[in-house]
């Protein structure tokens, strides 16, 4: 935990938030900290700041807390995958989080298993969990937002894909590099989103269909990657590719 | 497991080899291989090929077995890592081979934990099987060689460092990214080492130590990342590098 996040709603007039959970044990037993002692805090979706320890209690930590002007910026980065195994999602959720993707949309496929969909970390409370996880490692306040796309074909045709920025999806039809398949990707906009498909694959038509809504599809390689090695990997390389052209 | 690897010493002078375990039972279970089918196959720290089902039991799998005659190229990269937390390193180890890394040196440092080295995760019989694991996910022959390092400083100054190639070390002191760093490397080598510290950070000692060994730092931005995270993550930075300069 690099940064104790504190929800808007457990902000008392004064700036004064008294927490009696994880964060309060964390403040106590891992930072040992005693009143007067300042921490890295942040508003949950907003910005970081300072705070002041004032009380401590065998149960709750009072924090006074000042936060600064204004949110930090994180990465253009979007998410678009194909629903994996839930075990392995669960534990992706975090590390999404701490990676700053901005938008996550979980897809269904030809490839992916009905029942991967019946499962409790599909649910806000539990991913919002994880992410608030993730953005207390990483030192960042902004939640993910998460659609879960049970049909793949309205959404592409609905959905706010024109605003999504450049569109690139992982394939191993793709026979350029990421990097190209950035540059050939005519639409003028820093935000990017990344596609990445069930482990089966993407059949034919989802092919066709993501291509036909601006996704340059884009190969790795002659490795094939589980979904969480390719999933981090490849944010790893937008977020080089980000810094390198910023 | 889209390769079946066959360990040399398996085969027999007419190219057969015959399993009996989990290979045995993916190829029966999953694949529902029948004799005479054709499957990807690939010789341990050798060169690719097609295996041809000879024979089925109960217990055991024949294969009569043609390889290619050169052994496929793997990304110019290594990895120098301060033993993470044994459980965190324990899911790492099949993504390592997945991803390709060359050569891994476990190294200690001043905020590792002692006791974490006297761990079973570190025995050659069990990160080899992740490695076989890894290998067979992403379709490659060749096992990582791994250097347990218990002293970091006879080591930087006696190993093979000046073979290794260009070295960068991720730390938050580094004002440079990662493409910058490589380019400010003086080192004309394709080969790549990525040095990534424990979770509290290099002490100032080490840092040093790197930098007069030809590290070059590199910063990752605000964020802090799990180890397990920014391996992949960063590994994922360097293959794309490698690509867009290949």
């Amino acid at each position: 935990m690099n940064l104790i996040l504190i929800n808007p709603d457990e902000l008392d007039a004064a700036g004064r938030a008294r927490l009696s959970d994880e964060r309060a044990k964390h403040i106590q037993k891992v930072l040992r900290a005693a009143p007067g002692k300042t921490l890295r805090i942040g508003r949950l979706n907003g910005p970081l700041g300072i705070g002041t320890v004032e009380e401590i209690l065998d149960d709750s930590v009072t924090l006074a807390c000042e936060f600064e002007a204004e949110t930090p910026p994180r990465p253009s980065m979007d998410l678009l995958l194909a629903m994996p195994r839930p075990k392995v999602l669960k534990r992706l959720w975090a590390q999404f989080a701490a990676l700053g993707v901005g938008r996550i949309f979980i897809t269904n496929a030809e490839k992916v298993e009905r029942y991967y969909f019946d499962t409790h970390i599909l649910n806000p409370d539990f991913y919002n969990a994880r992410f608030i996880e993730g953005l207390q490692q990483a030192r960042d306040t902004r939640l993910p937002e998460v659609t879960i796309v049970k049909s793949l074909k309205p959404f592409l045709e609905n959905e706010p894909f024109p605003t999504l920025g450049k569109k690139v999806l992982a394939d191993p039809s793709g026979t350029q590099n990421i990097s190209q398949a950035l540059e050939s990707n005519c639409v003028a906009s820093p935000r990017i989103l990344l596609g990445i498909g069930p482990e089966g694959g993407w059949v034919p038509y989802e092919l066709e269909m993501f291509k036909a809504h601006g996704f340059e599809a884009f190969g790795m390689g002659p490795r094939i990657l589980r979904t969480d090695t390719a999933c981090i990997a490849l944010l790893g390389m937008i977020l080089e590719i980000q810094r390198r052209d910023s």
